[in-house]
């Protein structure tokens, strides 16, 4: 065959935003605009991924409508959607292979109920859950939770570590081989094979044991996007897969390279952790085509939504008193919630020189994600470039608009990237851990009663 | 026809309890005791019971679990179980019709997340999801949620008041003719249908809008099963459906025409409100095999699991010294979690004059529950008689063991209900709100951004 053997290929998660990515995307005239509250579409999305292969579906999430103002937010399909578990849930019904990654936020939740509804999923699922750690980044979240303000970074942070280890500790409750079922003798499982957690920490006390047995996986896949300091140190220690927004090869390089090196200082090694960045596709039978495509969906637009949401990417700040045309000031303050994005996108408008309305248009397409349009062919070599460049393992792929934003990548892209040996034919094993390559935690058996969480 | 003609018809909820609801039914040669993390065993459940056009699917919940002693917890089937939002969100995919019940306490979870996750699974529905609210009652609860003890009753009951409120306010938030979905004019939705709630109470302060669309049903069905003063105060105020264990056809009486009697001062009619007492049928083709089906079933029980239970249904109390073949002794003292369940326990043992070992092996049947055994024909005369007789609207029924109980009602019970015109033939509609006959909550336009809560 003439087919080039590759042993290390593409990792690809399909990152469905209800209508699309592009913040107009709802308005496409392909698009599904009453996504949010239509499982048949969300249905026909799972299932036309898995078909393709795809290792995972992933889905966003926040615990609020995360305003623009109240002028801009109807101009958005961002306002109302399902929550990921129950439609992760319902998916999982439907479909027989392909990974279920939501995200859940370690500042507005309680560790039992977060080890105890993946694990439920991963039961539902046959071993397909992933968990996308999030801490959130708005004060509408926190209003929604009896709080004033969204507490403050490293505060969210250390929650989050010890959060983490309070579910992962959960899931090892339970022993994998624990249950007997043994209708004769009469016992259902085994004494021996179920332990407390009894972690007593700062933000914790959990006595556990957890009322599900423990995952198909041993443990679902610990996702997390945070790229700040502690965000990374957190994702060395415990993620398993990185999703990230990086706008260019050097910059991605830089990413991949910083927190593949972080790994061993916590004895682990580079390839158990997957490094999946971004990718908002515009894809074209032309590269005029694929142009047009993307100008056309630039131009849904409107003003006041693209300044609304740089606004919203840079913590908050006013814009209204700056020309649109002029140069992003100087003298922006720093946020307290998603300091990685303000820097992101700050060094963007800095990095390219762009003006207010141009680093908004930018801002607005791919939300600061690696956008890029063309054909085929050289989107794959642009992928191709990063994956074999030190820059990926994979990427998440965010379709502009949906059903058709997938559907494209599905027809054009993936068949050139699997001409290339790049994307698998078939799945490989049946569950989220096997696809991506990473194996079953064991079971830590030498635990006593008091489990000593790190 | 010969057949009557009954306008008023039974409503029927089917409790499914993993391998079901008599202690030792895992060991029946027939139960699935895997079930737990079975799904193709509740899908099979569901879908059958869907066939027979019950009502609803309901099930119980805790977060935690609420363990027996360490030496008999493993001998039930009770200790691991799927999460039952993430399992009803998965049924409802592969449903159409039946309504989708589960239980949510309101003591360990924030109200954000129930309004969120009950709306989100009534859109995955189509409008069939309902909450039951409890406020649950052991400490090892408590335990998993950073709390030593489980708070007191008067105090879970004021929090539990302030949720329901916040939650149906959330639900409101949000008319239901919001979305316009106009691609041509960009508004996604009318600005001028969307509030946020501004709670501000004793336990919570939400601010909302809630981030899900108002639910199909208006809002998700409320039932409840607290037979407590303070629990009817909440049921007559807000519930819609109630689950109650009753024991006799006179109890039954009076709770039904006392909560029924409560509802006009907060200025509801009796059909507003459905009361369902839980029914365990054991069936056989005669009496004498519906006896030897029962005895069968309590010759599986354990003793040390049977004294467990009855010790865990007195709210803890150590029995151990106690002779199995003597009586309850008359000073036990009144739990704080669970009153109702000490009330119903203690009063069987006195009204009937039990031994701890008759009082154990009755309470471990059914928990407490109107256990009934015979003949089809005889198990519909009784239901006939509760529910034309002023105790009942329905009954939740709770199989001893799965499927086969389930499979024995729809199979033997149901025709001889259906040939008395007590049944429905084909559901009348599509929601759970239509089933049970229940009228959809219209949404409250009149309120200003502040929405104020009873």
């Amino acid at each position: 065959m003439s087919q080039p053997a590759y042993k290390r290929q593409l990792k690809l998660g399909a990152f469905l935003q209800a209508t699309g990515h592009h913040v107009a995307g709802w308005r496409h005239p392909g698009a599904q605009a009453n996504a949010g509250q239509d499982l048949a579409h969300y249905v026909r999305l799972a299932q036309s991924a898995e078909a393709a292969q795809f290792d995972t579906i992933f889905l966003a999430d926040g615990v609020a409508i995360r305003a623009l103002d109240d002028a801009t937010l109807p101009r958005t399909a961002r306002a109302a959607s399902f929550e990921p578990l129950t439609l992760l849930s319902a998916l999982a019904a439907v479909t027989e292979r392909i990974g279920l990654v939501a995200t859940v936020s370690t500042t507005y939740n309680e560790p039992f109920h977060v080890a105890r509804k993946f694990a439920s999923l991963d039961h539902l699922s046959g071993g397909r859950a992933g968990w996308n750690v999030v801490t959130s980044w708005s004060d509408a979240e926190a209003r929604n939770f009896s709080l004033d303000k969204h507490p403050e970074h490293a505060e969210r942070y250390a929650r989050a570590e010890e959060f983490v280890d309070v579910v992962t500790g959960l899931w090892d409750t339970w022993e994998d081989d624990a249950f007997l079922y043994d209708k004769e003798s009469g016992l259902h499982f085994a004494p021996d094979k179920l332990r407390a957690l009894d972690h007593h920490g700062k933000h914790f006390q959990v006595r556990g044991p957890l009322n599900v047995s423990r995952p198909p996986q041993g443990h679902p896949v610990i996702v997390q996007a945070g790229s700040s300091e502690a965000g990374q140190e957190l994702a060395a220690r415990t993620a398993e897969v990185i999703f990230t927004a990086q706008q260019s090869l050097e910059d991605a390089q830089a990413f991949y390279q910083g927190l593949k090196g972080r790994l061993a200082r916590y004895g682990r090694t580079p390839d158990q952790l997957k490094i999946m960045p971004g990718v908002f596709p515009v894809i074209g039978r032309s590269e005029a085509e694929a142009k047009e495509k993307f100008e056309a969906l630039q131009s849904l637009i409107h003003p006041a939504v693209g300044l609304a949401l740089l606004s919203q990417n840079l913590g908050g700040v006013d814009l209204s008193g700056y020309p649109l045309d002029g140069p992003l000031p100087d003298d922006l303050p720093e946020p307290n919630g998603a300091k990685s994005r303000f820097q992101l996108v700050t060094g963007l408008a800095r990095r390219e020189g762009l003006t207010i309305r141009q680093l908004y248009l930018r801002v607005a397409t791919a939300r600061g994600h690696w956008s890029i349009h063309g054909t085929a062919e050289s989107i794959a070599d642009q992928l191709q470039a990063w994956f074999e460049g030190g820059a990926a393992d994979g990427f998440n792929i965010m379709p502009p608009w949906l059903p058709g934003g997938l559907d494209d990548f599905i027809e054009l892209v993936l068949p050139e990237l699997r001409r290339r040996g790049l994307f698998r034919e078939r799945y490989e094993g049946s569950t989220l851990r096997e696809h991506l390559g990473l194996a079953r935690p064991a079971h830590p058996r030498a635990f006593g009663g008091a489990r000593q969480v790190a």
